[in-house]
């Protein structure tokens, strides 16, 4: 059976991408990391959505991402911006998705998988760069230069499925394949219970999309 | 002045690429990681040999890659060899360049660093495919579309100065420079007290590295 590593945050887009790994057919090892982010309520939905939607093993990776700093999803002194920013935001942390999947990448050559999925979105991305096609590409190509099992002839293939879709898209195509959302937390500061500011970039695309999708928003908000 | 990232293991190779950075005119910001590999006596030399061969600031990161096993370096239960193997041996670690290289990316970014500089070398290498110069070259790639600061055109240099060199040639570099190899340490199996076990790959590597340099080798040796 052909195997993927999954990305996953415990939000909304990463168990979509989940989900369509497992619907094209792969046997998924889902990876999560605490890296220095504000809140664990993402980290114990990751837990529980992993097991929910079909994955055979799941794995959490420390890494203190917060010792080089540089944004305010893991600096506690830079303020969450509650207005849209043009230019790349404060939330954005450096080259974040670039060290997750090189974990990734050495877990799967681990594994012998032979693909990594990745939630990213280059529609409604919120402007972080390591969410555009151009990176998923590079870092393809990195990978098959810097394992073994690619110096082997095996490829590997990096899979981004949300990439062009809509948030309202990856709901409606989530909720075809019988994913729970009221369990995703997207929130950049949600509380303790997981329950969602309703404020932050992260809410307002989440709360967009329900709305465009033409469904119920299940999140808990805290009052 | 120019800063660069410099990666640092504490081993013979790295510091010889920091002072061949620092040479360059670069105001060097090392860099080492705690991975859940054998012993910590190498750190702790990173630690003193950063500051002995002119960095300004030096930082430790802890990511547990034992985690994903796969690795004679971070799993007991795998035996070093003692015999020269011709394949990819089991001391390489998967992705360990690749993570290595993303989170170093990330602090560069913090930095405003336009380089980071690593010690590999595809001459006497061990068999490690993330040590190739087609490896440097697509991460440098990668580097340039991974982050804010490449979206805003500053380009991001990777620097494997020792590429093409012979550990002779590493090591007459590296005394021209200055530096004390007698405080570095190459082995997979040092000791708490940082003596090598004079028979792993990297203490065989080293020890020809000395004989053909025409120097005598400082390193200490478990009787």
């Amino acid at each position: 059976m052909k195997r993927a590593v999954v990305l996953l945050s415990g939000g909304l887009d990463s168990v979509t991408a989940l989900a369509m790994a497992r619907e094209q057919g792969f046997e998924c090892y889902t990876l999560s990391f605490n890296y220095g982010q504000r809140h664990h309520a993402e980290l114990n939905a990751a837990k529980s959505l992993s097991g929910q939607n079909g994955a055979v093993a799941h794995k959490f990776i420390d890494i203190d991402l917060s010792a080089i700093g540089g944004s305010a999803l893991t600096d506690q002194s830079i303020a969450l911006p509650e207005q849209y920013e043009e230019a790349i935001p404060v939330t954005y942390v450096p080259a974040r998705n670039t060290v997750f999947l090189s974990i990734a990448l050495g877990w799967a050559e681990v594994l012998s998988a032979q693909a990594i999925f990745v939630g990213v979105n280059a529609v409604d991305y919120s402007g972080y760069p390591d969410c555009r096609p151009e990176f998923i590409a590079a870092f393809e190509q990195l990978a098959n230069v810097a394992t073994k099992a690619g110096v082997e002839g095996q490829k590997m293939t990096i899979h981004a499925p949300l990439m062009r879709m809509t948030k309202a898209d990856i709901i409606q195509e989530g909720t075809r394949l019988g994913i729970d959302y009221s369990q995703t937390i997207s929130c950049y500061q949600a509380d303790s219970d997981g329950r969602a500011c309703g404020k932050c970039d992260s809410c307002r695309f989440r709360q967009r999309g329900f709305k465009q999708a033409g469904l119920e928003d299940p999140t808990r908000y805290i009052k």
